[in-house]
């Protein structure tokens, strides 16, 4: 399985991904699921992919060949993040049905997250669904998740809010995929985190093994943390 | 949905459900699924149940159908937890496939908590899968769950140790719960808290709607002790 994160606030945009893939707990293997197109000072595209992985695959293969290639709509022509969205549906969807057309039930899909900011538009994330239509976040809900996406939920609802500062949701994000991998086998470290702040030319990409400094002392002290919060609490009475 | 935990620690035996279950969103209605059996000073037993609420109720009055009749199996006869959980299995397969048969591929599944105290047997708790068959807790994973469980299962992991008290288990639960809640619309209130201390002969039953002043001041002191607890990290450098 896989947990990716994108969220948008007014500062800016960020993504998190694990790296563990699986078919079957005795084949875990570790991919990134982070991929970033910089195509120019105006022309920022981040893609966070989960599921099928031969599908994500053959999308991102897609995707660069038409950008060598030159194709009519690529990466560096679609004029918005929704056209891009728009296009990287369809070539999972063609990805998709290339392989179920063969084996009948057997369904191959993929689910991506997708933003950036493409020449004078305001930044935006994209959720594309498997079946190519996608939808984006609102000022309620600056977030999207694919993959394992319920146990890190609550603590993005809990702290996220459209004036979150950059540093804050960046911190949520991980926060939220600490939480995931605390209570999942299936989503895995190395992280990635990737962030763009509104106004800037430039994403930032950090990477996280199991053995980062930050990432473990943020484990540790998010625990310390709750553990502490938890003891502040009244229990119910008469126990 | 629904969301069920029950919670096996040194001190004793928790359990807590929500009351919410839904077919699709405009058919929501309010139903426990907190079953206690006190039948005598040496017999209690407690039972939490997900899924198709037809199939959660033919189970439940059978047993109560069983009681009353003095089958040679029932809840009063049944020798050990481990028997009861292989009854009511027995009865949910059936309950199931007598509808099975009729609507063929439509099944009607339910999952149940049961745990409690027979006789001399130490306390335990078990999860009974649709499939009839159940498994027990163990002191690396102290807790059951059935429903929802995901976005409840972090703070279960982070807090929950065999040596926990009553109380700690209790709130702890309580805070899965309100986890749960926050990120899920098919799980609400009212809340049932169940606790049986190792060595009593009482079950201790609370049961928190909606505007439960304690259930309202600890959802808002935790929001808030996480919301600190948060401020207290270092975000990742550079940002």
């Amino acid at each position: 399985m896989t947990y990716c994160v994108a969220i948008h606030v007014d500062a800016g945009l960020v993504f998190c991904s694990d790296s563990r893939t699986n078919a079957g707990v005795d084949q875990v293997s570790t991919y990134s699921k982070m991929y970033r197109f910089c195509l120019g000072d105006d022309r920022h595209i981040v893609i966070n992919a989960a599921g099928n992985l031969a599908t994500t695959q053959a999308v991102m293969a897609r995707l660069q060949r038409d950008l060598q290639e030159h194709t009519t709509v690529n990466l560096s022509t679609v004029t918005s993040v929704h056209d891009a969205c728009d296009y990287v549906g369809e070539l999972s969807v063609i990805a998709q049905q290339k392989h179920r057309d063969k084996l009948n039930d057997t369904t191959f899909e993929s689910s991506f997250l997708l933003g950036g900011k493409l020449r004078g538009e305001a930044p935006l994330i994209c959720l594309i669904y498997p079946q190519g239509n996608h939808i984006t976040s609102s000022p309620q809900t600056p977030y999207l998740q694919i993959g394992e996406s319920k146990y890190g939920k609550p603590i993005l609802d809990r702290i996220l809010r459209p004036d979150s500062t950059l540093s804050t949701a960046a911190l949520c994000a991980l926060l939220s995929m600490d939480s995931t991998m605390r209570s999942n086998l299936s989503v895995g470290p190395p992280v990635e985190l990737v962030t763009f702040a509104k106004g800037s030319q430039v994403l930032t990409h950090q990477h996280f093994d199991a053995n980062s400094d930050y990432f473990r002392s943020l484990h540790k002290t998010w625990e310390k943390q709750i553990t502490h919060a938890f003891s502040q609490l009244e229990p119910p009475s008469g126990l």
